[in-house]
């Protein structure tokens, strides 16, 4: 991992609910940077979020304080206090104002998140920031994910290289809307504050917004953009060339760190991509997609490497598309088509698909014949073992 | 079971799949009987559904041919004409018309059906005809149902008493490898086949159409309900005091039958009732019922008897509700308080929602506080044996 000019960052072992481990990180931004964050669309989003969205919206974001263990979500008004309280410690001892700190939270729901641990933690977090923290950082913020998920990109723009970095952890209660689970990408390039939120969005869009590990909206995903402008290089409008290659190093990290997030979804021992085309529009892409990707049956199949090319036939046929003709649809296991005309495609065998599906990465498309729109959906597959993480994770 | 007058049914071994076992069933209706039925909106719909809507609208049915362990489903021209020709084959011995003919068919996906054991077992069947044959046929239909399903009632209408029995198979509300629910509904009361096309539409509205286990929705689906006259007792018109009557019993037996198929859902060891009320509109209800039946993480915690009510919270508040205000929704588990004012209620316990969910049946209630409708949607948990049954099965 490459870390970024003008972003420090710490971690801590606070024991707001782990013992033995970080839980804690602090993100500081050098004076002068910019920041842009997506949050969840759940209507019952974390306190955290609530406190983040009217902090963000200040404009003059110079710390992140994000712990694991705790979501501090489904916690009323008493959870509102206390992710202040968190700020108010942390502004308190860095001399800045309340609203330039962001908080957020992630781990069990509904359960009162302690001050204190952020109080007795914070000014060990305050000494240890440094800008190679990257790699501490993305083990403290894991819950049930089983690795770190990190990448780092360069690109040449005008004047120089710069550098992007991101974390991310998440790895159930995964369907993106908007963001999910928790990500943190820097860079050192300079990037007014409108332009980077544009940028986000729009690498948002394309990687944490099209994955789905059980298609459960968290309460308390969010994504974060900082541009710190340490590398003396500038990108001032997404349109211009080096705007383009920025947005495009920006999408690059995030659709690794999505694409990390599957491949470590709870349970999961196949990452799966859905490609629908030939639809009549995205929208009509994505409904199929994900009715595929949600599908039970579908992933309980591909967790037996069968290739059970029916079930992905009927998620297909229960997607709600008005008026879909069955007969022009077509799908594909790999290079290997498995429906067409309204059945099993003609010279379709068993051998064939199964030597797909044993394979860890399962590519399957779906051609609607009905339009030019095409999406990519990335999920995983159900095993016994997200029903086992799943049904002790409280225990 | 109580015996139909003017309903006879016949079962048999025809070895399509299964050995040792009955997997045909024929049911013939008395002439001058009606018939409605309803069929899966799945686009992908099965061949026989193709035909018996077919013939269904030709209005003069006679007969029902069912078949277990092949759902002749996505097999195309091939599954179409195979339909036809067992229509045809019972059709020439029986001396009725090809479209006096419904066939059914249940089980795996994407294989061809075989006609010959149809041939073979067809003159078995027609001899075997009886008004007692309800309780072999609830067998015959059987596939990963554990439990064959079946219910009796009894209604007094003006000139008499009227029976109405019926069964249905089904593990999950669908299932597209393996079956999907098939319901038969009879009454030797007289009904006009609109009246009666409409009783039905109401009764399985309430009832099948209320029931979830994975949300799979499939490729067969059907429900028939068939009216002898033979007690000599008719029903006119739905809006008469014997027709509300009549649709009261069928709406218990319909409802009856849902609610054994969630009990008998694969895997399932809780039968959960979530009922949302204060909502805006009935499909506002709905559609929050379904989010929160179908989470996987809401299904593993219940399989877990675990009280994770946050993760009930964090369904509700990603049902796409427009405008949901969080501080009035309230939610219980049983006449437990789970949620209010935007988190865990006040109050609320471990102890008391650990009480509730220790049972086998859970009744979940959410209040959105946004208005006067309220829907209940039935489904069951997640557990490892729903993994194993559907990872399994084709092996």
């Amino acid at each position: 991992m490459t870390a970024i000019k003008g972003i420090r960052l710490a971690s801590a072992a606070a024991g707001i609910r782990y013992a033995g481990r970080n839980d804690l990180v602090l993100v500081e931004l050098a004076e002068g940077s910019t920041c842009a964050a997506v949050f969840t669309r759940n209507a019952f989003c974390a306190a955290p979020v609530t406190v983040a969205r009217e902090h963000l919206a200040a404009g003059a974001v110079r710390y992140l304080l994000i712990n694991s263990g705790n979501a501090n979500a489904g916690t009323g008004e008493a959870g509102l206090r206390a992710a202040r309280e968190t700020c108010r410690l942390l502004a308190g001892m860095a001399g800045c104002a309340l609203n330039q700190v962001l908080p957020f939270s992630t781990g069990v729901i509904g359960q009162d998140l302690p001050v204190d641990p952020f109080a007795q933690s914070v000014p060990t977090l305050m000494q240890g920031l440094a800008e190679d923290g990257w790699d501490a950082a993305s083990r403290a913020i894991m819950t049930t994910d089983t690795v770190p998920k990190r990448v780092s990109r360069r690109v040449d723009i005008t004047g120089g290289t710069v550098q992007v970095t991101g974390i991310a952890k998440g790895s159930g209660m995964i369907r993106p809307d908007m963001a999910t689970m928790l990500a943190y990408v820097a860079t050192d390039a300079g990037v007014p504050a409108d332009v980077l939120q544009t940028m986000l969005n729009g690498a948002v869009e394309a990687s944490f917004n099209r994955i789905t590990v059980d298609g459960d909206t968290s309460t308390n995903d969010a994504c974060v953009l900082m541009a710190s402008g340490a590398s003396g290089c500038a990108v001032d409008a997404l349109d211009s060339a080096d705007g383009q290659a920025l947005a495009a190093a920006v999408g690059d990290v995030c659709r690794e760190l999505a694409e990390m997030i599957i491949r470590d979804g709870e349970g999961a021992t196949k990452l799966v991509r859905i490609r629908v085309e030939g639809a009549a529009r995205p929208d009509e892409a994505l409904a199929v997609a994900y009715t595929v990707a949600h599908s039970p049956l579908v992933k309980t199949a591909l967790f037996a490497s069968d290739p059970n090319w029916g079930r992905i036939l009927a998620a297909v046929g229960r997607a709600g598309v008005a008026g879909l003709d069955v007969d022009r649809v077509r799908i594909w296991l790999g290079d290997v088509c498995i429906v067409s005309d309204g059945g099993r495609a003609p010279g379709y065998t068993e051998e064939a698909g199964q030597a797909v599906m044993d394979s860890s990465e399962i590519p399957v498309r779906i051609d609607l014949g009905r339009g030019d729109s095409a999406e990519t959906v990335l999920t995983c597959d159900l095993s016994y073992d997200y029903v086992k993480i799943n049904a002790e994770y409280r225990s």
